[in-house]
Order: structure tokens, then sequence, then C-alpha cells
């Protein structure tokens, strides 16, 4: 499972389109722009194709990639990775980390699948550690954060804190209802704040929390 | 925040009906039929008083309570429930609890905010230990599980196991591929397995899974 692309630094950005949920056409444009490769999980390929964007990668099992779509792609570009026991969407951000990209955006890992949704937020949480990954759907980011995290956007944006298990020491500041070295357990504590200003900064000492940034004037990046 | 209502038993049913999603109308009725009382999360309100479902209670900040709605709710059944730091679908759980339920049917709790539908499944973990929460959405129900669950459906459904922090000795049966005393961690490794018969067993010595049952037939039922 590793890519045949020269080695990336730190501070660029792999841009991975799962095949979960819709993206719209001018958010993908601009995270395209951004990042230095885009990595399609086998059949989201197909999607990719269809608006004119060959991805430099496609990491699955590779039996959803219809036959069509496989002979536009280059063979060095298939990456075939066939762990029955995880998902696509898991192999292509390890993929992407092995290769050393530390800033990962996802795209399509949110829809009407609640099992996928679900699993898409876990592993969120499951490689928190090892790289800053994003999963971005209109105007919403989610991240999972277990150090700090500075949020970027406007006052009056929404910003969630969601805990799945308890988090302590946790200090967000810049939005309406600050906290200070708080513990968040599951539940509804954290939902429905809103940033006063341009930046919310957030750390945390001990566990993970969910973070959701809405944007209310255009899209989200923490 | 206490219900005027007799002593239920444990076996009866509450159906908490928020505002955060589309409910099908004959899933509502469905669901009605087998509660013993239907609590609405204050706008909700107003949402079953248009398919003719006078709810029970309403409970929350009873704010998003638009005045036609609340002219045709006895004050008894307004439970009026200020916490700031709470949603109101947390509120009204544990007003439920309070009053004795531990079968508790949510609807209307996952819907396009995504904020709002993680914190829902959060608050599913928050309450596992204290009763059987289930959310319902369309053929799908959801629900956390910390000691043993039996999940009734059909051969074929769809069973996920979604872990956000480690579970330890998971044990899975009557599914095409069965878990033997396993840790889960956030990641994969546990979406998109089948039923082979018409129930599975689901059993964990310690941690908090949360299980998607999505039945290919019918409405599931765990």
């Amino acid at each position: 499972m590793s890519l045949p692309a020269p080695e990336p630094t730190d501070l660029q950005e792999a841009l991975i389109v799962a095949n979960g949920g819709r993206v719209g056409s001018g958010l993908l444009r601009r995270l395209h722009q951004q990042a230095r490769v885009i990595i399609a999980t086998d059949g989201a390929a197909s999607r990719l194709l269809r608006r004119g964007i060959t991805p430099d990668f496609v990491v699955g099992d590779l039996d959803s990639l219809d036959p069509e779509a496989r002979s536009r792609i280059p063979a060095a570009s298939l990456v075939y990775a066939p762990d029955q026991d995880r998902c696509d969407l898991d192999k292509a951000i390890e993929v992407s980390i092995e290769r050393g990209f530390r800033h990962i955006t996802v795209v399509g890992g949110l829809g009407r699948r609640w099992d996928h949704s679900l699993t898409t937020i876990s592993l969120l949480i499951a490689y928190a550690d090892k790289a800053r990954v994003r999963l971005v759907r209109g105007s919403t980011v989610i991240m999972a954060v277990t150090d700090r995290l500075t949020i970027s956007g406007s006052a009056g944006d929404r910003v969630s804190l969601i805990a799945f298990a308890p988090v302590q020491g946790v200090t967000l500041t810049g939005v309406a209802w600050p906290l200070n070295g708080a513990t968040l357990r599951p539940g509804s504590q954290g939902v429905s704040n809103r940033m006063t200003q341009a930046v919310a900064e957030l750390t945390i000492e001990s566990g993970c929390v969910v973070v959701c940034h809405h944007a209310s004037r255009r899209e989200a990046r923490p």
C-alpha cells in the first residue's frame, strides 16, 4: 500500500474523495487547487472523472471501479488494498499518511448511510494523533482533536464540541460561551457555541473531542 | 423536570420526537402505537400536531413552540427545562428516565445538521447504562451498547459496530463475519457485517459500542 510519488513535505495536503456523500463542484475545485495529490476511494474515481478530474491515485479493493473509469486511469495510479476488514476510506487515509502527508482533507465521507458516516467520524478519531484529517461537507468542517486547534472563521460561525468518551481540560476561547479547563462527557453540553471573533482557540489536556465548525458566510476551514 | 403521569413499569416505552430530521408518517404511527407516552422536544410539538398527534409532554426551553401549538397543548403537559448547557433531546431523555422509562425510542434525532446528529449519537452513549435508548431513522436503528444486545431482524440485514473509544471483549454471532472476544478501536473494522439468520447476539466485556442495524426488508428493531 505505498504510492509511487515523490516525497511530499509535511505542509502539503492530500485530498481524499470518498464515495459516501454529495460533493459540490465549487468546493471540489477549490480543495483540488489546494491539494498536492487527489486520491479517490475506489468507486469515487468515476465521480471525479465525470467532473473532468483524473485522480492521482485510486485506493481500495478496486471492485467498485467501473471498466470505463479503469481504462482511463494509469495502472501506476491504482493502489490495490484488498483488506476486507477495513473500508476504502480507512485505507486511503493510511496510504496518505504512509506517504508523509500530515494534512489530509476528506470529502464525500458523510452521506445517507449512517453506519458509513459514523465510521468516518470514528476514523477521524483513529487518526487524530497521526495527521490533521479534516472532513468537509458543504459549509461544515469536522475534525477530531487531541491537543490543540485554531479555528479560523468569522464571528457568528457555529462551533460544536462533541465528546464520545470523557475529555479533560477543555479550554475554548473566542466564542460566546467559553470553556476553561472543563471536562466534557458524552452529551449535549458542547453543542452550538458561536464564534465572537475571526479565530477561536481550542486546547485539550487529555482525550479526543470532535469539533464541528459550521461557517455562516462561506466554506469553513479550521 | 418531573412529569405528572402515573408510574410506568420498566417494560413500557417512551417515544421521543425530536426536531432534527424527517420522520415518516407510517413509522411514526407504528412507534406511537407501541409507546406508552409520546414526548416532543419543544418545536417538534408543532410537527406532531400537524399529523394529528397531541404529545403527552413537551420538554425544553419552550421557546421554539409556536403560539398556535402552545394553545393546543394543556399546561400540565408543558415541561419547562431551561438549562442552556444542554439540548432539548438530552432533557427529554433525562425526563423519561426520571419517570421510570427504561425503554426509550427517539425519532427525528438525525438530520441535516451534523453537529446535532453527532450530539444525538453521543447522547446514546451518555445514557447507555441508564436505559435502552434506540434511535430510529427509516429502516435503521442505532443503539449504544455496554453489555449485551439481541438484534432481531432478517438474514441479509446489515449490522455495523462503531467504536469511538476502545471496546474490549466484543462477541457477535449470527452474522457473516462473527467476532469472538475481539477488541474494537475507532476505525472501520466493524462496518457492514451481514446477518445470516433472524437473530444476531452481541456481548461486550468493557467499553461502549454503537450498533447500526439496517433492515433490508422492513423497519429494523433491535
